[in-house]
């Protein structure tokens, strides 16, 4: 059985790898998202029932039910939702994915991939920068002022763009700005920078206004983190590609929803996620919040990490460190020991620092299992309560259980 | 004599450090440029008759006066520089500095740079970008057709542009693309798209016809050198600062003209050079090219290692080598190396890989011809003949014979 898990194992990586990615448009979800719906709030990670939500994932289901015009007041969406009246799922069974609480709902633009080679499409909302934000549970009146403007003018903007080109290359995007310093989760500096480039041209076109060009081109520039969603699609492209292949042991999946962290493994099935309690990350706070304002690893972000980059690229990013902790040693560090449990090296991502070596790319169950070493995450943290935001970055790990788990549910499938 | 030497060193370090330069303007040089005149043509490097001109500074200058409309063909342009109509000077005599044949009249627009911690005023021309530029010595007519439309389109859209703003701080851009994997002379990449992020919502607030806004963001986007020009203005208006401090051997300008290299030393004379035939780098060839096909060192770029970036800070830039051959390996031994011949290390550009230290910084004469160590310099390569262009990139050092006939000179100046 060991040598067909290995093909199947090939199988899958050489999907993940050979999937390219295309921002091909921005659209308004409820068009686009299969399954999308007025009264469903998609959220991050795995599926999770109201009464387990975490503090920011309730603050960004609040502020995107007043978004939609659904409530007028935290007041009136809370009754709401405990009636029953909204419906949640996990946004990986809807082909999307969101940073932090990634909140989606049916009238937020969202943009659009398509993987040029498997035909299968991804999508994430628009990155609304640093500060008091939706996804990390504020809905107060700016920060909803801000997500109308993203959604009417840098959305429209954005479109309109998007529908003069032919796309623009996501894998080229994240394989450029792996040799600029960026890791492409946490640190996403050059590769909005390029996505800058890309668009502007395409941009200035479209926009009649002045002002309200010179203020899109400012916000997309200012926001390093702009690409982030984009890229986040791109991975979720990439590793839907390589589910669903009989016999591998292939993680396709980490996420998190602020309560549970969970995974999906290639070879098993297409909602069956193996969760348990997720970990509060470890690393540097804003000024003014320690340790104990932050609430547990929240985020479907964890899928660049599931593609290869992340904190398995993290060598090539010395910089990070200022934002997460640690040394430009342990960066590098944090990467070779990634290869200990990944099934191939990307034939795309490279990192100049090593030589060029392609990163840690395909986790595979059975080695996490039989090493005792879990992926390692670069991340936001969220405040633990509703409406405060985003208190620091740094690091974390899946619990092993989910691993264990997860392999012996694959040893039944399989009869091993 | 040697406590005042190291004092006096200090002292310019601490200027070229401290120098704070701020791209302020683009203006036409004969407004802006000291000394400027309608026949006067600048060019890199020490100053150099029209007989001893390389291929590629010739072709830049019959390209110049073809662009002035001096004269109407390289048959016509070439007897009136003969007769002694057109005068030429170096573009450091003049606060200039231009990359290459570096060639600057007096129609040209040029970037405006002021150092607000000293008051001095640097300048450079507006970058062409890659392929059969002016720069390389190439004068044909979609050569000439470019250079108007960045003249007319480009750098009147850039001086509205810059009109609306309180100007860029180079410094701080130039950390940043330090922590991205540009070194600052032959990797740009960071450095550009950070100059395209500050003026692209500016340059949409002044032009007002949207297709040529668009080309205008396109060509400052695609062109990974865009801020090679301002950046070597800014490296001017630093080592500017650290010339003429009394007994320091701290170099301020190393330059080329393609046929000799020249540096100046803070401690000695303003228009005192020291010289000697330049030498033809070492790297790698475009297609269809060869070292046999290379001009000597060309171009006043060099006063990026003069300011402590370019090859002094390859180690951060790991994916040059891709340019210029070698390993990252080679890259971080690069600037371990220039340590030994720098006084100090930067206060303001720092290396992530090398857990943040700064650049080496402010070389000393002293120290070069102590240990027989040479500047190392990170350059494009020209042809030999004018009118080709690149023809490639690569590594090349300064004749050590300059630094000990400096040496002397400073010796003999101080009575030591």
């Amino acid at each position: 059985m060991s040598m067909d898990i290995d093909q199947a194992n090939q199988t899958a990586v050489n999907r993940m790898m050979e999937a390219r990615p295309i921002l091909k448009a921005v659209a308004t979800a409820r068009d686009v998202i299969p399954g999308m719906k007025d009264n469903l709030f998609l959220h991050a990670g795995p599926p999770i029932e109201w009464a387990r939500m975490s503090g920011p994932l309730r603050g960004a289901i609040i502020g995107a039910m007043l978004f939609e015009g659904i409530a007028k007041s935290e007041a009136e969406a809370t009754p709401m939702v405990e009636r029953g009246e909204v419906e949640f799922d996990s946004c990986h069974h809807h082909g999307t994915v969101g940073p932090m609480a990634g909140v989606t709902s049916a009238s937020m633009k969202v943009y659009v991939v398509e993987n040029a080679e498997h035909g299968n499409k991804s999508f994430s909302n628009l990155n609304e920068g640093y500060g008091k934000v939706l996804r990390y549970g504020a809905f107060s009146d700016d920060v909803l002022k801000k997500l109308h403007w993203m959604n009417n003018v840098l959305g429209t903007a954005l479109a309109d763009a998007l529908a003069q080109s032919n796309g623009i290359d996501l894998r080229a995007l994240i394989a450029e700005a792996l040799h600029m310093g960026d890791e492409g989760h946490n640190r996403n500096k050059a590769g909005s920078l390029i996505y800058l480039k890309l668009i502007s041209p395409l941009i200035a076109k479209v926009v009649k206004d002045n002002a309200a060009e010179s203020e899109v081109l400012q916000f997309i520039g200012d926001n390093a983190l702009s690409v982030l969603n984009p890229v986040m699609a791109a991975c979720k492209a990439m590793t839907d590609a390589a589910h669903g292949v009989e016999g591998s042991t292939i993680v396709t999946t980490m996420a998190r929803n602020g309560t549970d962290f969970g995974i999906r493994v290639s070879g098993l099935g297409e909602k069956q996620w193996f969760t348990a309690p997720a970990e509060i990350p470890v690393g540097l706070f804003f000024s003014g919040f320690s340790q104990d304002d932050a609430n547990p690893d929240i985020g479907d972000s964890a899928i660049t990490e599931t593609a290869g980059i992340g904190g398995f690229a993290m060598a090539t990013a010395p910089a990070i460190v200022t934002f997460v902790g640690g040394t430009p040693k342990d960066a590098v560090n944090a990467t070779l020991e990634m290869y200990e449990i990944t099934f191939a090296e990307s034939k795309y991502f490279t990192m100049p620092v090593l030589d060029f070596r392609g990163t840690p790319t395909g986790i595979d169950l059975r080695k996490v299992v039989e090493l005792g070493i879990a992926p390692r995450i670069n991340t936001g943290i969220a405040h633990k309560n509703a409406g405060v935001g985003q208190v620091g970055a740094g690091l974390v790990r899946p619990p092993l259980k989910i691993f264990e788990d997860a392999l012996l549910a694959f040893a039944e499938k399989y009869n091993i």
